[in-house]
């Protein structure tokens, strides 16, 4: 440990972590194990960590959701709502838990939630489903990857039996191809059930894989992922083909309540609107409404998500609609929201108690998680939008924010 | 309460929070009323939250944090590391607190940093710093908004005292444009010390427009953020010129201490790299890499960083070369990265140790910290990476993670 | 004329044209109208144009290729080659004719061919070919557009028939669905044998249109274009799912060979390509090569394509490969490459004569014709890249070009 | 020449071309030398070309414009007009020469003159002006690329004496830095006259980095074009930041008006519009207009600009409002539209006529076309626009096309 005392806020090496050191080392969740690890931390960085050693969850239950654990990270959830989704899954009123260290937005979303539910709720639709994997497969010449890339239609059936093996609930539903020079980029949908699906359609591809390199008569190379699927990084593909869930959320919202409610018009709303979605498109943005990742980012924290999907379920496609009579149609498409409800870091202790707020913990209820979250981002959407239209939103930061430099 | 009763994991109506109610419905963190307001939602949704009720932060710490306060998430955090890092501002070994719930990610990226220690650490540099307000103008016609860039440009110095006066630490470096049609879209860029700085950049750009817009002689609209910026989405603009950090971590690896650790040559890494570049294209990505996201999120949890900026941080720009005697050089710039070591979520009971831990808490170590996520990232890149390409990837999580359908 | 005479290089009214006037008008090909119109051009303006009205082309050949016809832009051809193609429909050397006024250009993609035709020729191979027409259905809600798109796929005979009822030669393949909100984008993927196709898609899809309108059970709209086929445009969309013909050419270079031709050897090629992918991937390019534009028009203007497609045919996804001894495997990949080898302007005088030479002329010949385009473009990819590596560039167009300012 | 007699529309050995041949093979413009290459051709393709023959410029004419020069391609023109254009260059009516074989695209053009004609004209600005060459500087590590960064920041003036010692007009106005890895991407910008410029500021550049390389402290590496300026192709960088001119056309159409000559009213077109500006945000295209390139194209080719530039100029930035009292406000911005007035092309016989035609030809006209030709573009977007929404247009194309299979 010299190095450490050479360095503050420096190293500690008796943890070392790695994938192949005995299951005793990173993967051993008693007290003891965890007691020791935390001591280590505190003496080798000079530090203590009170705080993150408080925690009511159950270290066994731990395995699979993180290695080498010496405590938690407390983030604040705040409740916003009633929103009230007319959804097909999700139907009548809401509370949304919103795990967040950033001020106002548990208030913001609060208000658009209000202003919608006066307005009758927000429409949610779940328009597809779906997860991916996405190997590349090379040969020496584009007409050997065009053959192959025949091969692969014709022999579907049996690719999906292969897949399908290693899963109980997941269907390979399609195998997109996409040629260029002697590769061929394939994008593996399935249909996952309530899991996300990352891990069960990799499991599944790479058995396909498998297969057919055991079974196509020529040579061919292959590497499980080609960035066809874009795991944890947002895409146009995936944006174009849903990644996850594609889920709209919409109402129209009467003239005189959004002035009411927002301090604003409508049509002052929508000329604004029409000069941040061509900001939008000169900035090549992934998401041509305001800030999907705030609502999004809050739901996953509380709920147990794979948080760094942020990164591409917070992609957005907003459209809006000034009617004749003054009224907004108002919508956000989420196209590659990628969520669970069991499974993953679903279960574990408060993360099951936010999806039971919301009544979706558990099998069946995936679907109605992303209508409640799309309509949360909706919401959103509009308060913010509202407020920077309305000039409040510096303001409101002020008042309610941090005192921040 | 009766439509509560009607839908199970439903609504209750008592909570209802908004922007302009007291501030003691809302903003009340006293015992009673975070207790009262826990009680309501229990019963409004037959649940109730033990794990959530449990934390160890001080709920007088929140305001200015999170508005309608009930409890916390406990996410777990494990440790990382030691990962080595040769920056300008972090020197030395560190231990990386990773705050989530998915399996292998933890020993993942220690995997990555071990071997890179072996190779003689990660040298990380900052190569750019600063935050924007995107205001756009709007005019009569295109002439309108030529004449008033100019102008701009000639008030350069008035302007950035009116944006100025707001802060103690923000300056106003730069006021970019960008014409369009009648519309002046333009990018306030400031430096903002060891804040995050959206807010002050948001008021100071609020006071810049008001001097704009009672001293240009012609006249004007505006609104506040024009896309230009886009907070919370990640762009092509942000990425090209800088959002928060822009720094890259690098290092060259021996080919025969590769083969070791990850069980594959480099030329074979190399080689599959290529393939990604190619589908990265294809795909329209922002990050021609792995999985920046995972490491970044984890550690943004763990250190109250504002998560929902994962969604712009995690973009990426890979650079590989292989060597002409096999070894590899690897590099990440991540052009967006948007941190803070002190505001904000910084200084909550867990997120703060979290910073510690790494010598990171206060005023003075942003750099640092962005040089420590930077090399984290670069661990990670080449741990997936290598194991994709040594088929090794689905056999790990088969292991190590959560046995998921 | 009053206005003509105060502005000079202005206006002549009466040559006003509209799609309405009578067709004797702007549709008169006679001698005498043509004369009629040049001598009001010229008497207007206060210019003439004798070039203009030389020309051996047939007036009573244009209707249907132009309105108010007045003359000819003469563009000057010059011969590449020989450029030899191992492709399944073109096989053998060939000359390619090239209409531009860019200096060197000839010259340069001549060298490039030469290198190849050494190395034994290009292999090229026609991996796609489709049309598209892409109508976008709006509807009062998601759902509706749900409902819609599953009723689209459960007709598709039916709308294909009524599609197929307006071309002797097209075939409808494919509807594909993109929604969002409450809208469903289609892309209606026609083959369209030696035609370009963009008005035997258009007429099918309408018919197509007017036939859903007819017999669906609910109320939609559509407008006959939702931008998603993008003609006249590239778009991701395009270079993903190919518009025109998908083509790849493709060689493995001797490194002797490429340092005897271009004075550079293949690593330090392989090294700038490596750099010049990032610079693409970080300007935002729908090319990652080098100039596959200038080809691609020459061809264009020589042989009567429609050469506004320049703006989405010259799209393309370069891969190169350094091979292990050295070697260097190049391939170029044209994702949207729109021809026609009769139709449209294919047939007039001088066009006609650009496809004869190449053998390209007449039904069955747009595959052959686009292999030699993809081969062309491969050539001169190399050339100039190698060009620009070697620091010859500059110099070269020094040498060759016109001394411009 | 056994091979040519082997394959049919085959390979002409003996005109093989090469930039280290003896001038007097490709550059020989005698009657002498291009009757035995028009010779060759014939006999070596067994088909003949009476037509390309034909044709009334000098070949003396031609040395930096072609090489291996054996006629021309004669393409018809049309006149569309007149279009009335409020520029600061261009004022008054114009009649547009389009060089074209797409049957129905000068009336469509023509029908949008006409239309904005009677609205008061179309005014049009440009708002920017320059031309770029982008050299990337390789360095061992980011350290070294960021002070190599500062370094030129500091010698900027030095550096501009060294490029534009090789020029009379051009002048360097500013070096933009792109940083990434250890790499320095730039962007030189030049203003350049009323050349287009790509030649001059590639040697102008090639100066500079050839001062730089000598001058400057420390090693680097250099290759003259990182993708950065992506000349012939199109890109996000040339859009938000110019190449060439950016030009803006626009106007206000009384709804009256529309609706007379379009037979369409504002309101449904601007609801088509949303539709449309929503398909180019998810098809990702440069371009959220409608046919740009064909206007632009033909105007290229009538008047010797490089039509390659196609690829880029025919980016497109549209922006339109439905003003409270119906009328509509309609734009275009070209943003990196790449023209000259002399040089390259612009001399030719025809090429010349057709700038006369516009009072276009010579030095100080650049921004004048420029305007003329955003206009133009304006006229089309509508045209189209209209007949797309009121169905007009496969009709249309029915009636004027050509009758295509």
């Amino acid at each position: 440990m010299s190095r450490a005392s050479v360095r503050p806020g420096g190293a500690m090496l008796a943890v070392v972590t790695d994938l192949r050191i005995p299951r005793d080392r990173t993967d051993d969740y008693s007290a003891e194990a965890i007691g020791a690890r935390q001591d280590l931390l505190a003496a080798a960085t000079g530090t203590d960590q009170p705080h993150m050693r408080h925690y009511s969850l159950d270290p066994q239950s731990l395995p699979g959701n993180i290695e080498n654990f010496v405590g938690v990270a407390q983030v604040p959830v705040g409740l916003a709502g009633p929103l009230l989704v007319n959804g097909e899954h999700a139907q009548g009123e809401f509370l949304v838990p919103l795990a967040t260290t950033e001020g106002t937005l548990v208030a913001s979303y609060s208000r658009g939630m209000k202003l919608f539910r006066e307005a009758g709720g927000i429409t949610a639709t779940v328009l597809d489903d779906k997860m991916q994997r996405a190997p590349v497969f090379s040969f020496d010449s584009a007409r050997e990857a065009r053959a192959f890339g025949e091969w692969l239609t014709e022999h579907f059936d049996e690719i999906a039996a292969a897949a399908e093996a290693t899963t109980t609930t997941g269907k390979l539903l399609e195998i997109q191809q996409f040629s260029v020079s002697k590769l061929l980029y394939t994008r593996f949908n399935y249909s996952t059930g309530d899991a996300a699906g990352q891990n069960m359609t990799g499991k599944a591809t790479f058995a396909a894989c498998a297969w057919i390199k055991l079974n196509y008569p020529g040579e061919l190379h292959f590497v499980l992922e080609g960035q066809f699927a874009t795991d944890k990084k947002t895409s146009v593909v995936n944006m174009l083909h849903t990644r996850g869930k594609r889920v709209v959320a919409e109402a129209t919202l009467p003239a005189a309540l959004v002035e009411r409610h927002l301090n604003v018009s409508t049509d002052k709303l929508f000329a604004a609107r029409l000069k941040g979605q061509l900001g939008s498109i000169m900035s090549v943005t992934n998401n041509n409404g305001n800030h999907s990742a705030n609502g999004i980012t809050a739901i996953f924290i509380a709920t147990g998500q794979d948080v760094a999907n942020v990164a591409e379920s917070s992609a957005l496609y907003g459209f809006t609609e000034l009617l004749p009579n003054g009224d907004l149609y108002v919508s956000v498409t989420l196209p590659s929201l990628i969520i669970a409800t069991y499974g993953g870091g679903t279960g574990l202790a408060t993360q099951r108690e936010g999806l039971e707020i919301m009544g979706c913990y558990g099998a069946g209820k995936a679907r109605k998680l992303a209508e409640i979250i799309a309509a949360t981002v909706l919401a959103g959407e509009l308060s913010l939008g509202a407020a920077v239209v309305a000039e409040e939103w510096v303001q409101a930061h002020d008042d309610l924010g941090r005192n921040r430099p």
